[in-house]
């Protein structure tokens, strides 16, 4: 089969992850490969995903496609070092002139591969571009790859991205139940956890279990209505069991009206895709725990960190997330678009990854929920099946590059 | 010089930190020279400080004198591992029982050496006991252990537990700031960061400037007063140099009549100190913000993991925290009592550290703040003084054991 020869353009957009850059690292060695085939000439990078495209800030990085050492301290690097957007494109019916703007910028580089590191949002970006450019004749390779911590994208056994973002819930929350054991006074302390729609970043907080035994008292998740009578009794039975009651809430927790749980403390903002702003949720328990059984309470917000502790990034989602990229341009070289890559768990006992492809139109704008199995029948925690499924993600530490006592990070 | 022979017994108090059980493991060791010196017999650890002592909930820790790699792993587990409390001694003429049962209690295990590793509230305890076994004829050596991540104790450089937290804080900033640059819109993050009394942990967000040369644009400090229309006018100062603004502030910033900036979201709830309970101050500053400016804003609080995310532990912390452990038994076993070790930096080009005493009347229930030297003039920044000051006490890094992907932590 003749491949297409041309160049290619990388972008990220969507929320930092502490594996987006180890993608992005990939994607640069699978140019490197491709580019040693004779088939890709040039890799450039998009400044601020599909935004800076159009307004063709291009960096040119093939000069670092062999540099080892620069590709290593990359994949090391937290939250997209391109930089990000949260743009969606419209339909080509509703904008047709940025979808010409596009292929007008494709023809003056010679682009003839695009790779696109995102989550749910950006996928539909791939999809509309992929199909624009196939119903008007220009020979493109549009390839999305994965990135969320919060693992809610179809079709994948997992997100990169997601097992970092997991081993740090889990190292912290197993931290924090040391800190909070110190005392012997009556005390629930509540952590609240990222996670809109899906509440895999919360399963992670169980992963104390397997080194120590002990993890939270109780899970709250999203795919699970929230009660807040049953929520204050699983709460005093926990501190009849012991002083310190730890509880870990996903952020998306819901009442059986559908209602945020956090959403009382905002005053119903939306972000730019229109998604509710939350932010809250703990404080709300932590009301609730104060007014209903009296003793002391505090809450805390994982917050960004989730997002960003690249320091403590799992071996296993970083060299993952290197291949996913290497893999996308590979698939990509072989005449693959409007694809997403996707990763496929081997049935054996012992764990690893085969690549693949999925078409986007059966992924994007859908959501991958925690099944009901990884979910215990008191609706307030999780079952062994569901650590099963999550150890391998969090398995092996990287050791970034330390300068002046603060791990070293790339600019691009 | 003749030594006094005995049993010791060690305990830990206050508020947990990364480096309390490196400080632990450090009296271990002390005492395991004394034991071959002939000077100590046994080493017990008592429960939940003072308090577990009075109804002698003891362990008997000299089986594990020479265990190291059980040390090894104790000093790299976070948060008090015999137990902490906040249990502060009343004056003996108020609560002479007490300190009877105290004396009994010594008596019936032969304990001549009593180590107390605790912050400010702790060497209140060692000072009155001290005192009390002095006037009351029963040869004990008291001997006081710093160990706060506020490094707000007199007398010694720096105290153990704060670099820890200082690398935490600087690790944690410098990779936040790569993720809110990863967008083009206006938005101001928040980030609050513990020390009710002293900057000392908020100065350190100021680290990543040497690592990368990017660090927070505003940084308010508990040691000057906090003005409102001052901060709405340094962050508008600071949007117009560039998108993504941060900001970082103590916990403990006052107005000029004051007050707590965050008091006003707490009921002026206090500890069991009386120390008025903070949360808030992020919120409030958040909200300042957006009101008055209208962009995008978040705060966010770093919380619990800044005294227990031990997985990202400063090596030099950690290596001191067991030195200042082992020190203390020496200085007690040499006769000193009443007194808490202190470190002294040598005025040298090169970092190092010399450990000496101080008599804790000297001492107990005073603040070292930030001194004039470390703030910038226009009182929201800190100044290169202060990163010297600051850079070698985050310096090296441990290497936790890693046990299912998480670190490794020691049950007592």
């Amino acid at each position: 089969m003749n491949k297409l020869v041309g160049n290619a353009v990388v972008g990220q957009s969507g929320g930092p992850t502490s594996a987006i850059n180890a993608t992005l690292a990939g994607v640069i060695k699978g140019a490197a490969e491709m580019n040693q085939a004779g088939v890709i000439n040039k890799i450039y990078g998009m400044r601020n995903g599909i935004e800076g495209l159009l307004s063709e800030m291009l960096v040119d990085l093939s000069p670092r496609m062999n540099d080892e050492g620069w590709l290593r301290s990359l994949a090391a690097t937290p939250a997209a070092a391109l930089g990000s957007c949260r743009r969606k494109l419209k339909s080509h019916t509703e904008d047709k002139e940025t979808y010409e703007k596009l292929i007008e910028i494709f023809k003056k580089y010679d682009i003839r591969y695009f790779f696109y590191i995102g989550g749910n949002d950006s996928m539909d970006t791939v999809l509309k571009l992929s199909e624009y450019a196939k119903a008007n004749s220009y020979e493109l390779k549009v390839v999305g790859i994965p990135k969320t911590i919060d693992n809610d994208l179809k079709a994948t056994d997992h997100t990169p991205g997601f097992g970092s973002a997991a081993k740090f819930v889990a190292t912290t929350v197993k931290e924090i139940l040391r800190d909070i054991n110190v005392y012997t006074v009556k005390a629930v302390t509540i952590v609240e956890i990222m996670g809109r729609d899906a509440g895999w970043l919360t399963t992670a907080s169980a992963l104390p279990l397997l080194s120590g035994g002990v993890g939270p008292d109780l899970i709250y998740l999203p795919e699970r209505v929230f009660d807040a009578e049953k929520f204050i009794s699983d709460v005093k039975a926990a501190l009849d069991r012991h002083p310190a009651v730890l509880v870990c809430a996903s952020e998306g927790i819901r009442f059986a009206d559908g209602e945020y749980v956090g959403s009382g403390s905002q005053s119903g903002a939306v972000d730019v895709f229109g998604h509710k702003y939350l932010s809250g949720t703990g404080k709300v328990l932590e009301t609730m725990v104060k007014e209903q059984i009296g003793c002391k309470v505090r809450s805390l917000e994982l917050s960004l960190p989730q997002r960003c502790a690249a320091h403590i990034a799992s071996l296993a989602d970083i060299e993952e997330s290197l291949s996913v990229g290497a893999a996308g341009v590979r698939f990509a070289a072989d005449g693959h678009t409007g694809v997403m890559t996707v990763m496929e768990r081997d049935a054996g006992e012992e764990y690893s990854i085969k690549y693949g492809v999925m078409d986007i139109k059966d992924i994007a704008n859908e959501i991958k929920t925690v099944p009901d199995e990884y979910i215990n029948s008191d609706a307030n925690g999780v079952t062994d099946l569901c650590l099963d499924y999550l150890k391998p993600l969090i398995m092996g530490e990287i050791s970034p590059e330390y300068e002046s006592g603060m791990p070293k990070h790339i600019t691009i």
